[in-house]
């Protein structure tokens, strides 16, 4: 790497970034330009962008009453390189590139298992063609088919029965991003320099560990070689930095699209880069290069690309996910280590696009909130929160303190340092069927079949509480232990059948990998066992003695009402099962996490789940999250919000997810403020638990 | 596995081969029927096979006109069920299958290495279609690319200069043996059984460790359900035991060919097969079924599809092997544990396709030789060794103490328990060349570059002894540390990229690695370092310094006269290299061995190493194996012998070769038999080393 400042970086301030390592947030902490002022300066949407857009909302139009899918690829397999360019309008659009040849063709993305993509293109009317199906049958080995070889019957059953759930193990697993502000900070050649830096500095003991690395950073110099060559396919030279604002966000979309044409993970996450590309968009604006309207035109289009990201599914997997999200997650805002408010212009323009563009899920633009935000933009997000319900917040003073100040968000709630943590994701283990499980000694009420150990049935008509407890903590231990293995097996062949050589490449070398576990069903497991032990919980079994339903005699205490009595029974919980979770061996000595997030697969969770001992029925979904269950949180916002917020963070550090509808009188007169500073402060307090 | 004796087994000893383990040995020792007549019960051939013969005479014929090659698979990748049924007459043989279609196409291997696929088709005129190449360099990555991307700068420096050299990083590794024995007597359909049996109990912690054992044992179930649908396609229902002899040794090849279907490995060996089929004849004939003439018949169109075996191979590797062996060797003969010779008349049989089929060097016949064998047997091998040239002979009494007795030979000298134990097969490192490096601190005298680490050169016009000793020393533990990682990578990229599924099928679960390395040049090596001790050897330098000659003033003692001053080099040195080697992590665990046993490569190797300080001229080929130097063993063959047999087993445990010329007469008039007993005594004293 050499030491001279490139031309491109001509203006910016020097620094570590600009010395030979690569280093963003170096780059982004001594360059860019704090903004506290309010909205007033943002820009209605161009001529070009009203007709890209009403191109994009007409093919939209047409892919509902198609069915949900336009066109699909059933011959060209997705490589970073392997289509041509596609437009909506070449002329008017600012930024360009589609995952294939043309907006709303979804790519074949067999790598991760050839089935899961037969099925996508069969349940769309499509058929994939044979040639690649034999390919990836007879020569080419997919991820899917590596996990089935190494799964137990055991796994194949928890995850039939659906106490292990989610599993990502048909498809790419995804909760990795790439750190695409590098891209453009410094242009390709500087990016695989530094690679071949890595593999030079690189162990030359060969354990089978070291031959990985080795092996993954050859792909990895592989992949900045296709993604420079995606750059060519569009006619930009990306060899070198981008010299301006719209190359910065040009490059950077680059990295992300070779991204999204390589891995169809559920979360293909973008990370942390409106400050970074703000301060492009400062240094024109500031040479006079371009005018405000010009910066906002370039942010409008680079988010219609990222609406237009899609992947084909199949029905199953739209229904666990209720729809086809992406996850592409921008985390905008944050404060940085030193104090700064970490909020521009840019931040400002990135929401706008919710007026521009009108609202929609994706991107899920995740405003890092602290209570230093500015004044001004807190207000801009509330209203703009109350007028698009499609914005998400997450709690920086909370995270900050693990992550710093460069992390970023992949899918809801999983923080990560950009570039240089990744996370192995890893589904979620059904706590609420757990239960029951200890209550059946391991047979599973719906299929009635062993599923679990056989460990001793709870006996006679009420169940007790300590008993319960006993049970279900040696169900815990047998769940997370095959949890964990099931996930070591996943992400074991995940690396050797599907590996994100793009999105690694745009990582350091020496990551730190974080091996995320999930639960689903805390609130319903803390009311069961609130229920049994302030209630008298009567077992109602059919004629093979199973225990399939209940009858609550009298009241309990139940979760999201700041209850103590079963609040804590929550956090024992959460904390429990995290400490199960950590006595098993991870996969490349992952550090394990845990989240409470199933924001929407907890529907399909709810109907694999049997009647619980909290008077739920069969079938009744779960609630969201780390979500009181609906409707028995009696004691208004607060008191809900509240027992949520004893969850302790540093037993459930990948993320605790409240899905929070409130009307907006609710808030006061005024603004949204007040009462999104209380929810993270509470939450703020238990970083120390 | 089911208890009771199969129909197919009536008329067997029962034991614990038939009572649910898969057990070949013991079915063998129960069963086998000693022999010790002479040949005089062997028939000529049958008119089938004199038809056949000429056929593939005639073929053969064509095949060298047409430059080496006759016809080659450019689009068809060669599976175990990749082609239709091949013949040379169905309706004359006995024993049927190709690897391809028809005999003398060579099939096309492209997961070794696509590039070695591609140049073998070009040097031969074809052209591998591009849809296989696309295959092969966008989807599916082969063993060759994985190791290039994991080799160090230093590694492929070696490679080049030829310091490590044959290197298996570009096709198959091969010398692993399939018990294929198993599929004759068992059946397929027993083996899955024993094989399901093995995941079940396989551990379930999820290192990943367990996960690829898992994942390969689900590879290997695979395999043997294609080998069952290789016998459907030649119209045999191979999932039930062989029930006669005709169908033992169709059973048993349809296993061998499978391997060669999927392997191109440098040495494809078929095990010791000849005693176990023998069990299958005597059945037969006691039951008056068969004659003599159709157990010869069977055996030899048996040896003549073995004899036929091909792959398409690239001329720099028929150089190094001084044209293009296959190395299917059998073991035949050898004693039991318990002391009973395991000589039956198939072992004569098999030698005796030598004349009815006539001499060949393939499959590689090779008698393992004990002063136990019966008289008559070590009478006819001599006399077919005289009249074929055609034998290899091995001492058993010497491999068995660590083998037992169901050992077999893998390509010349490495011996395994067959369907136990397996070779991570290791090319070899020119000590010679690493005396060189030693003089010239690490420069190539050849390519005059730095290859080695940059040590202090030799000074003076004289080479000092204990210098050149204590500099040697310290290059030889670079080159063995570095030969073992590169030895590492391969094997883990073999074992990913083109695992050998089949012939592991056919072993244990729980086989016994053998990380074999070799070394070349030692004879060179030891009168060189004879020359500096005994005699004085002057450096002669080029312009920059480095010694590209020597002068050799005064007589030294020369390896190969059975004199202990330059012998005792040569067995330290060995020693030595071999105590340096197993300083070094081995992929698997790998048990470290070593061999001497550059039959045909020496020659090339003589090619790439420069003048050494023996007086041997740059380019002269180094002596095969273990052997003297060619016409510096003055003294007899004895004392030729004799200094080859000080060369202590234990340290070079993958095999020693000696390649040993003698006109008839010098053995005495009668027969050969004294001769070779002499030679593998001595040997065999060196066993308590």
């Amino acid at each position: 790497m050499s030491n001279v400042m490139q031309k491109e970086w001509l203006g910016f301030n020097e620094g570590r970034w600009s010395n030979g390592s690569i280093n963003v947030r170096d780059f982004i902490l001594k360059n860019y330009t704090e903004y506290d002022g309010d909205a007033s300066f943002l820009t209605p949407p161009t001529e070009a962008t009203k007709k890209l857009w009403a191109m994009v909302t007409e093919l939209s139009e047409k892919e509902r009453e198609n069915g949900g899918v336009l066109d699909m690829d059933t011959k060209i397999i997705s490589t970073i390189t392997s289509h041509g360019p596609g437009y909506l309008d070449k002329n008017l659009e600012k930024i360009v590139g589609f995952q294939t040849d043309k907006p709303f063709k979804r790519s074949l993305q067999p790598f991760g298992g050839i089935r899961m993509a037969q099925n996508a293109c069969a349940q769309n009317g499509y058929e994939v063609d044979p040639s690649v199906v034999e390919i990836f049958t007879k020569y080419r080995k997919t991820h899917n088919q590596g996990v089935f070889d190494a799964y137990t019957p055991e796994m194949r059953l928890a995850r039939k029965s659906a106490i292990i759930t989610g599993l990502p193990d048909a498809y790419g697993r995804g909760r990795i991003i790439g750190d695409y502000r590098r891209v453009a900070l410094y242009g390709i050649d500087k990016l695989i320099e530094d690679k071949k830096h890595q593999i030079d500095t690189s162990l030359v003991r060969m354990t089978s560990k070291n031959i990985r690395l080795r092996e993954e950073l050859a792909e990895q110099v592989r992949a900045l070689e296709e993604l420079r060559e995606l750059g060519e396919i569009y006619g930009f030279d990306i060899s070198r930095p981008a010299a301006n604002a719209q190359e910065a966000v040009q490059w950077l979309y680059f990295g992300y699209l070779a991204a999204v044409k390589e891995q169809n993970g559920a979360a293909m996450s973008l990370g942390r880069t409106s400050t970074f590309l703000d301060i492009y968009i400062e240094r024109d604006l500031r040479n006079g290069v371009i005018t405000e309207q010009q910066a906002q035109e370039y942010i409008d289009h680079f988010i219609m690309k990222l609406r237009l990201v899609k992947f084909a599914r199949t029905p199953e997997y739209n229904e666990l996910f209720s729809g086809d999200p992406t996850w592409v997650t921008e985390s905008i805002g944050g404060v940085s280590v030193d104090g700064r408010p970490m909020v521009t212009k840019n931040s400002f323009r990135y929401i706008h696009t919710l007026d521009n563009l009108g609202s929609a899920p994706e991107p899920n633009m995740t405003v890092l909130w602290s209570t230093k935000l500015p004044r001004n933009f807190k207000e801009y997000c509330a209203e703009m929160s109350i007028k698009s319900s499609s914005i998400q917040y997450e709690n920086d003073d909370l995270m900050r303190v693990t992550h710093g100040d460069d992390y970023a968000i992949a899918c809801c709630v999983s923080s990560m340092r950009i570039g240089k943590e990744m996370q192995f994701f890893g589904a979620r283990a059904n706590l609420a069927k757990c239960l029951l499980y200890a209550i059946n000694g391991g047979i599973d009420e719906r299929l009635k079949i062993q599923v679990g150990p056989r460990y001793r049935m709870v006996e006679g008509d009420y169940l007790d509480y300590d008993d319960v407890m006993e049970k279900y903590d040696a169900m815990m231990e047998w769940l997370a232990g095959l949890y964990v293995n099931t996930l070591n097996v996943i992400h074991y062949m995940h690396d050797k059948y599907c590996y994100e050589k793009l999105q690694m490449a745009l990582h350091d070398r020496d990551v730190k990998r974080y091996f995320a576990t999930g639960i689903a069903g805390l609130s319903v497991v803390a009311d069961s066992l609130s229920a049994i032990k302030y209630a008298k919980v009567k077992c109602i079994r059919d004629e093979d003695g199973i225990v399939v339903d209940y009858e609550v005699e009298g009241d309990f205490p139940k979760y999201g009402n700041n209850d103590d009595r079963v609040d804590s029974i929550a956090v024992n919980l959460v904390r429990s099962f995290m400490d199960k979770i950590r006595k098993h061996h991870t996969y490349r000595d992952g550090v394990p996490t845990m989240s409470i997030l199933t924001i929407t697969s907890n529907v399909v969770y709810g109907k694999k789940t049997g009647n619980t001992p909290d008077g739920r029925k069969m079938g009744v979904p779960l609630a969201p999250g780390a979500n009181p269950m609906h409707g028995r949180d009696t004691h208004g916002a607060a008191a809900s919000l509240s027992s949520v917020a004893k969850l302790p963070f540093r037993h459930a550090q990948d993320g605790i997810s409240n899905t929070f509808s409130i009307i907006p009188d609710a808030l006061g007169k005024d603004n949204a403020v007040f009462m999104g500073d209380i929810d993270l402060d509470m939450l703020r307090e238990n970083d120390n638990e």
